[in-house]
């Protein structure tokens, strides 16, 4: 978009209304798109070929340093770089300091390697640039992501053909809803599980309309309240906090020795919140989850839904990491009970390996979601088919037809490969854990996360004759090693594994190490070598010392 | 990823673990890169060649037969295509019925041609595929979003270099947030406003721990709300239903004769609220507009401060359309004011061109977004620079990199040329209509947005004579005419402009046509050719009926 003037012998770009017109312009000429397609292939490429040789999360430059060079806060007024320079200043001095989350060593988050052919789904969907909040800017691919919600909540619930034939593209039926991440389905699926809660009662509209507080008096209440499982992701407590509700309401239920909601307590906490002393509570929803964060453990879905049935109450199923398992049909059992949720939150980015970022919320109910609409004047209006009717958000892009796309590409067949490897490959890791005398297993793949941590052979024996205080000490000692040793090997720029803490009722907090596999290149050998890499970082910091 | 098998003389898609892997591995061999590059060159080419040939939206295919089109909810087993085949498709069956926005007779909406280098910079936002809601899965991204982040934040506010050294690259502190579009950014203002005002006092730990009901009682009020122009977007209504406030609770000012809020009606309200009858009210925050959806004016900014300042109210600028003016030397004064609002809304996808979609919250206050902070225990470490602490949202696309790039490019005078055109085709445009005697400006464009309707000479007489009955008789009928001039405009498929229905207080409700000019290739020329077919269209419609 830019012209090359001369000025007092330099050379300067300068913004001027034909170059930027040009911008605009199909390029009909063919020397035009072969430098369009250069850029192309620079960017497909030479950002590849870079993190091929650069394997690892590199902190050669300290944060520090990086912050140093991102200080200028000015925007220049005439233009400072052309396309190429701006491919090429990423390639150069961006990529190298990104994070390699692509790399099969990166095996620490839930963001990994995206296949190929994604990154061109996604171009697609810029190049077309449609909106789906409204049909007046997206036309079919409305009716396209209609369809593709369909297919997702097909896996989910598999209702039969007659419900589908009926739903599918009746603008009145919502079967779900594209949101940007997780932690917006979340939080549409609690403010749809207060509004039904709260719904209009003679001489009250709703509490859409008129507000928590008119609303508990209506209903008489005094507090009501969300039961989440005490690992459940903290995108539920910024639910209970956006919505109104209280963060402080979102209630933990603590989980038994597998990590998973503990139905006796659960039941404990229904009874006690219903009928005990204290603020007359009501409770909205308990959400279940296939697939927690830290542990990637799946709660007892089934008995939640039994439970919530027995009780009234909404039933949330927050899958966003599990929910693709459900198109394998080796461990779709794992997530029985999920088509027994109200609702159900899957992220795109996740295990449908998409590009960054697209959450997805879907309803049992393809009526539910009225409880939330909003028309306009101008688009939206009451009986149209626009998307944006009912959803959290606004204008967004199409993730819809990367998504479909991506579905007719792999088969539900290449995705339940993929989660096949995750699974089996996290088996196998935990093997390794319980082969290797330093490591302690502290949390077994139920699907494809597992927890562990360094816990030397000596301090093993001091722990089993230690006493309560001695304990604790010991603790620390190994938190503050599996710290350390986490710490090292991601600055060490070749492997990358994250570490949390878990919360234990009556314990002090343990440090663990976390490991998330998805990256199909991700083999048992190069679990191997991450662990090998992790003793001996163990062996070089603390054995002197020790020793 | 697949492979072709012989299967009782048919060839199948079959998706099996070394094809699937090779869609991940990075393409080593010639043959397989000049691949890739073809299909971006189809993506690339291929949906503009089409868009070129086809200008404008069809309506060839019915709403209903395209949806018969897509109603199998089933996912194939195997892959049921090749990347060359989606490709096809897109360009074959999606593209024809999707919307080309980009074509300058699209002036409906506020979606529109952007730059070519933008489906670039959004193919590396894919390739790179990393998450700005924590350090470990972005680096570097997240350090470059913190500086464009200052850079817009220094356009609005324009605070010193002092003030933008301390607070660039400081983890504790917030210019702005990034999330999916206008309506979560409007979403996150009025959360932190209502947090601000419901902050923790003796006995209680503020509403987003402890909610509305427990907050209304602790500051001994009943009711609270948000004052906004009338012609405010309808995602401030979506935000108080949202928060717990109630939409009701999304008090309209009513607007003047140039559509911009009534600064008398704005004080008589504030006055009446918190000291008239009826339940205790406290004002959580006023809204003024930088650019209405529906008429593009912008609110008396300037005395819209003074009064909140006086009155110790939270003020927000929706800037979601208008922001980028600000770049504008010329015109940049229309937006005077917002420098001084408390939180300003600005959307990326709008007029900084960039695809769909991109969100914008800024706040005066770096400190501000605390109130609003989570944290967990394997990301958004309280300490930790996670951009995830202070954001509705979690994981995302890097949104930031496009932005900052596209400021590289486009320099300030870039996007100021492009703000400059729309204003003052808008203003041509206004000209274009008073000249013709079929049409009334009914809107005259503040910005680059306005409206107008089909307003026949022969109904003028009688309305100028006409008494409230005959008015409303003539009313009707006009709306009539305008419904139906653009809906068969926007099926001829040449031309789009949108509608609206604008309410205005003891008045019946009025449909005009909405022009948003945005695309600098839309010539004042293309506006001849659009107003020239609604005449054609109008005169081939209603004159035999009428004549």
């Amino acid at each position: 978009m830019l012209k090359k003037q001369n000025f007092k012998g330099k050379t300067e770009l300068v913004a001027n209304w034909d170059t930027l017109q040009r911008i605009f312009i199909r390029p009909e000429n063919e020397e035009v798109r072969a430098t369009l397609v250069k850029y192309m292939e620079q960017i497909l490429f030479g950002l590849h070929d870079f993190l091929m040789k650069n394997v690892g999360i590199t902190e050669e430059a300290s944060l520090k340093e990086l912050s140093d060079r991102f200080r200028d806060s000015r925007i220049n007024r005439n233009p400072s770089k052309k396309l190429a320079d701006v491919i090429k200043g990423i390639i150069e001095n961006i990529a190298p300091h990104a994070v390699n989350v692509a790399s099969p060593y990166f095996i620490g988050h839930m963001t990994s390697a995206i296949p190929f052919f994604m990154v061109h789904l996604q171009t697609i969907v810029a190049a077309l640039n449609q909106n789906p909040v409204k049909l007046e800017t997206s036309k079919v691919v409305s009716i396209l992501e209609r369809q593709v919600l369909a297919k997702i909540h097909r896996i989910i619930y598999d209702k039969n053909d007659v419900f589908y034939e009926e739903h599918i593209q009746r603008p009145g039926s919502t079967l779900g809803s594209f949101v940007e991440d997780g932690t917006l389905a979340n939080l549409t699926a609690i403010w749809v599980a207060r509004n039904i809660f709260f719904k209009p009662l003679s001489g009250f509209a709703g509490v859409e309309k008129e507000g928590l507080a008119v609303a508990y008096q209506a209903y008489d209440i005094e507090r009501c309240v969300v039961l989440v499982s005490q690992l459940a992701h903290y995108s539920l407590r910024k639910s209970g906090g956006v919505l109104g509700i209280g963060n402080e309401n979102i209630l933990p239920v603590d989980v038994d020795s597998s990590n998973r909601m503990n139905m006796g307590k659960l039941q404990t906490a229904i009874r006690n919140l219903q009928k005990g002393p204290g603020p007359k509570t009501r409770i909205l929803a308990v959400v279940g989850i296939a697939g927690t964060t830290e542990t990637g453990t799946v709660d007892p879905l089934p008995e939640i839904a039994e439970i919530c049935a027995e009780n009234g109450i909404h039933f949330h199923a927050d899958a966003a990491w599990g929910g693709p398992v459900l198109l394998s049909k080796k461990y779709r059992s794992l997530l029985s009970g999920t088509e027994q949720a109200d609702s159900v939150t899957i992220d795109g980015h996740k295990q449908f390996y998409m590009p960054m970022s697209c959450g997805m919320i879907y309803f049992k109910d393809p009526h539910i979601m009225d409880t939330v609409a909003y028309h306009a004047a101008y688009i939206n209006r009451p009986g149209s088919v626009d998307l944006g009717i009912r959803s959290l958000v606004g204008s967004r892009a199409a993730m819809s037809l990367i998504l479909g796309s991506a579905l007719e590409i792999m088969g539900a067949r290449g995705y339940a490969l993929l989660i096949d490897h995750g699974i089996e490959t996290a088996h196998a890791f935990a093997e390794e854990i319980e082969a290797r005398p330093l490591f302690e297993l502290v949390t077994s793949p139920q699907l494809n996360i597992l927890t562990y941590r360094i816990f030397p052979e000596d301090i093993k024996r001091e722990w089993n004759k230690a006493d309560c205080q001695k304990k604790k000490t010991l603790l620390a000692g190994l938190n503050n090693i599996n710290i350390t040793v986490q710490r090292l090997q991601r600055e060490a720029g070749k492997s990358f594994v994250s570490r949390t803490t878990l919360k234990r009722r009556g314990c002090e907090d343990m440090v663990v190490l976390r490991v998330v596999i998805m990256n199909p290149m991700t083999t048992i050998d190069i679990i191997g070598e991450i662990l090998d890499e992790q003793e001996d970082i163990y062996h070089r910091q603390f054995m002197c010392a020790q020793g």
